[in-house]
């Protein structure tokens, strides 16, 4: 389902945009850091956030990225969030700070809040190929 | 509604993440490009995408962006498209190709895709000013 060109744009520090349904079904959408175990797609948020409700009233969601080096390149996946967990979860998110910020620790540690693992099945994949090279700003 | 940190990133050529609820009440994001009338967001798309297929059917939408200089600064929309139209939507995708990819003219004009333009009403903003300006590449 994620072949390699998606695997590369997660990998990469690309920022995610996950949206979820609201309890009234509106759509909601915010950027989040994303991360890849196996086949799963994995997102680190602290509980109580918008996103966290959201999922456990309804788990699907839908993801999407550009290339930081080439916007017009691009990926819409929808899936589900099949599990939710916090082990390890502290642990992720210092390793989303090496990959995202090039610092050993997760610059927001707070007690207050518990992060989160989402780990997401994704079903559908739309990805389109660098287009407009030719016009980007080098 | 839309402060000078919102029309900043909006006037700058960063990406929105425009996100629509699917028939089936799943969400659905997808990378555009963005611009303002006044206090009116407009997305410019293609008639029979998704995403108009689901405003037509759902008009709440939710549109996240972050700072191409600072992915840290970001700010999360939902509001709702109070107009869909037709009129002047060719040379609005042409300006949009003026400001995105520095061109006079939209390099994928097609007598196959009728332009649409979405006006999208703010009801809810919510924004983080730039962090981890210490931590970013430069």
């Amino acid at each position: 389902m994620l072949d390699e060109h998606i695997v590369q744009l997660i990998k990469d520090k690309n920022f995610a945009f996950l949206a979820t349904r609201m309890k009234d079904g509106a759509p909601h959408v915010a950027p989040t850091w994303i991360d890849l175990e196996n086949d799963l797609i994995l997102i680190n948020t602290a509980e109580g956030r918008i996103k966290h409700k959201n999922v456990l009233n309804d788990p699907r969601v839908s993801i999407s990225m550009v290339d930081r080096n080439n916007p017009y390149s691009m990926v819409t996946i929808q899936g589900t969030v099949i599990e939710l967990t916090n082990e390890g979860a502290d642990i992720h998110i210092d390793n989303l700070a090496k990959k995202y910020l090039n610092i050993p620790k997760y610059p927001s540690h707070s007690p207050l809040r518990k992060r989160i693992i989402f780990k997401i099945k994704a079903e559908k994949v739309f990805f389109l190929p660098p287009r407009y090279t030719e016009y980007l700003d080098k």
